[in-house]
């Protein structure tokens, strides 16, 4: 098996459909790990997808949303109370004679299930608003709490990669390499990369992005606590043997990373994307050492700040 | 391994029990993926199965079962405090004088915790009734939640298949395809497909349903942030290789499709099931393009509206 | 690898120590799946486990505990307000006179958060009581919501074992083969089955119990609608190869069945063990058909009750 | 594939980078599983990993945390109520007369939505802040909740590690053998162990750590339910061949395990980590029996506290 993968075997369809960006000059994957692509044609529901939306917002947009919507049911059923006549609400010790004011306030005390009781419900419309306003707040406090529950325990990685891949000197021969740190306290472990190479080539049918799959010098580390340099070897077997920097360019490649491991916190599987694209990868380089020497009765030490440095040979 | 596989590793049971079928010319899955399957003599309980019901009905079924437990339950309380005597509830600012009303929105102010104090237990009995409906109501409440939360994190893809799969022209031999798109937002990695080709057939031990699987061009693929057209190269060692049109239908061929994936979000593998009956495979067909040409400076997009789109050669 | 697999690199060790059971006439595995084992030396607390405790006692023992600690917690915070004095509550409109009674309710009214206001606080000491009250009856709720949340989205298979396994012909020889069925409504897909063989033997080491991993006809369904027969071929790679029905009693032979398979409700995996005894191994008989012959135009019918049938030959 | 397995395609990378620990004596995994690492150059709130935090500290810290947080909310709020003037709040029945206590009581008996009435919000500021104060409750209350769920429902294990390693006579020849066993009530099943195998070398580009896989005897158990002894048989193929006690103290060796397995209570996968040292691997010693011999109607019964336990020969 040491002849070249053939690209028909590798490249007719890897999710992206069986024919892409054959003239686009832009990245499939940004840095961040997200796809640039977009999707036409979703009915409006699918593409709204709610629940999505409101687990990927940030926290202070999320808490901005939950803030506007307590408001406005409460000045709903401020409302709906109002419409019940001025005898609807009664006021006792120290309420305010402002009926909407009354009304709005009262709807807080129910809705929250405070209930002081300075205010209360003295007719029947207005004791049946309460019992459905009870049960709606009753329903949206869940539905606040699920939300809630379901962000935190989102299972995301950190993974800080490097700015720039580098092609390296290895074994005689050289190899592509990045290198990546976990950026929480949490621990990873089992993780496992997978690196797609995609460049564009003029064949008999006309000129086609393909996709490639890289081997790596090691596939999977069981422990993950400090960096790792994910390494692909060029040698006669890698699509990239033979190819020049210039040829990177002009053939506008990328590599496509997909990292997966297992967050210990909570056994989960957490995943993490990237791409390089030949502006994003430094020829005749090595990776600058991570480590911080250690005394010898201290433990291991690394400095993440230093992830991306690399010199030029 | 070039030998076509024999049916007999393939078929005798996958589930579907070691005999099925045999006279039925009915699907086996249908085209939303449930089973067209019954099953006789599950006990009474375990056929309703409470918990997978609750999960899998419609959110305006859920809200409205809820609203009636709600109801119900306050009223069952109110009953109980108006069988504690006329004394047992006191009344103060607001109150109604409707027993019977009084003594639901007690229940409901006491239920949902508000306790305004317009209406208050005045004897033991009452007293004892407000603690256990606290209790109660706690209960319940966390029950909600704990089902509303259950709903919001099924992991549940929702892939659309293309309506109709076709025989289409494959490196000067033919292939059996059919195609795929993610109907969310959601990314979707790592997704696999497993297709069973399902025929009746007729041998010594006479007319019997038998299963083979597939093998695919491309079991897997990556990422799937477009659409994935699933291919089975028909060569020698296919189940289907010299199968005609009229074959497909006499012998009540059905393709079964089971694809997993897992959906970032949540990092949880999900499932999607379809299958395609002889009626729904054109031949000698072909998927027109599903691609928006971009120009240089735009991503990929596709246009899922014609995800079912095929030509007729 | 046609012969036999030498014991030796099968039984050393599976879980239950090096040497296990060498007199013991008792099955490892019941028939629930819970092991027949002890162990002694846990630490008090780690042999408690609470947690999982709570989470395993049937729903009518959970409720009781939850309802007794409901009323113990009460009783204390209203044991704490009558220390404080007997101007430390002050009733309202119907409060009761009992001094007990009314710290209880009090209590009650404040642990649950409805505070009608028939009872008020209205020392220091009182009020700081009712605010470790109220973090409490928080904290108390939370936690009760979050065990019953644990409660309902435990995964949980519900297999039926058919009650006896079979020695039946197959293809010229014989076959061990068992029966299983899904109790519930929820589909089960990818099913795997691992079945271990256990007997005593007698070699120059003395009586010794013996594992041996079972090769079976199929060890994975797709699919898993119906029901499923496993199947175990007694060929000559098979420990069971030569064994008669007397052999199977006088060494104490014992089968080990481990499912998993994946709850497409939650795409949770599952599992279900069980295991047969040489008595519960019925020889030369085979499983009566479980199907429901289906009519034209009717799905396929099985009917669970017929699971255990099976005929002599 | 009997030859030694070359260093160089075993350690060139770990995770741990790709050259760790040339002068450090110390361990690189703890014997409770945590790793011996320092990481500089976190950003801030990187290192903070609030969440992660929350989840892992104990129990106690857990509660006090939250009372604390309760307490400084409630002040918080008193302080605003207090801003609001002498007339924001009225007294009913039985308030306190000291403002100061009159408005944190007053926000407790709202932030935890029991509204007595005896306080109440008199002006329209005052009301704003309990609809802002019931909000803030609300959310804290179901983010509390989350914590306290996500807390319980950490995938956990509680294996127990024997505190030495042994190199015990095996088959004629040695083996390296380790002995774990459940802690918990409840049951692992799928158990896998991984070991590696770590020793200081001297090669032509100087000293350097390096890592190596070992075999075992058998790297899963399908079952768990009492003890479980690993082993690597030391032979040609094994890196720890022809290393001599004296070898493994002054080439720093350190035996790091990974054990991972599937928790039944909630089919969910959990992991433990420990590793051995030099100083805690005995030479020519074998574990003694663990099992309590079983009358012939008892169970299998293992004594946890003699895990430990190890004779010399």
């Amino acid at each position: 098996m040491s002849a070249p993968i053939p690209p028909d075997d590798q490249n007719r369809d890897l999710g992206f459909g069986s024919v892409v960006s054959r003239e686009s000059k832009l990245r499939l994957l940004n840095r961040d790990g997200s796809f640039n692509v977009e999707r036409e044609g979703l009915s409006f529901w699918a593409s709204l997808s709610g629940y999505h939306y409101l687990l990927t917002i940030s926290w202070a947009r999320f808490v901005a949303m939950l803030t506007v919507v307590y408001f406005l049911l409460n000045a709903l059923f401020a409302e709906a109370y109002l419409l019940c006549g001025p005898d609807a609400l009664m006021g006792g010790l120290g309420h305010l004679d402002n009926p909407v004011l009354r009304a709005f306030f009262f709807s807080v005390q129910t809705f929250a299930t405070i209930g002081y009781g300075s205010i209360v419900p003295a007719t029947l419309a207005a004791n049946l608003i309460v019992t459905v306003e009870s049960l709606v707040g009753l329903l949206s406090f869940a539905w606040g709490a699920a939300i809630l529950f379901a962000r935190f325990s989102r299972p995301t990685a950190q993974i800080l990669f490097s700015k720039t891949a580098v092609i390296a000197p290895y074994r005689g021969a050289t190899a592509f390499e990045f290198r990546i740190a976990n950026q929480r306290k949490n621990q990873i472990i089992e993780l496992e990369a997978k690196v797609l190479f995609s460049r564009v080539e003029q064949d008999e049918t006309g000129v086609n992005r393909r996709f490639y799959t890289l081997e790596l010098e090691r596939q999977k580390v069981v422990f993950f606590p400090l960096a790792w340099t994910v390494v692909h070897p060029i040698d006669q077997r890698s699509p990239l043997f033979g190819l020049t920097e210039k040829d990177f360019k002009t053939s506008e490649v990328e590599f496509l990373v997909l990292l997966s491991g297992i967050d210990e916190t909570f056994s989960q599987t957490v995943h993490a994307r990237s791409s390089y694209k030949a502006n994003e990868v430094v020829w005749n380089a090595k990776f600058t050492d991570i480590f911080v020497r250690p005394a010898d009765d201290e433990p291991l030490k690394i400095d993440i700040g230093r992830l991306h440095d690399f010199e030029r040979l």
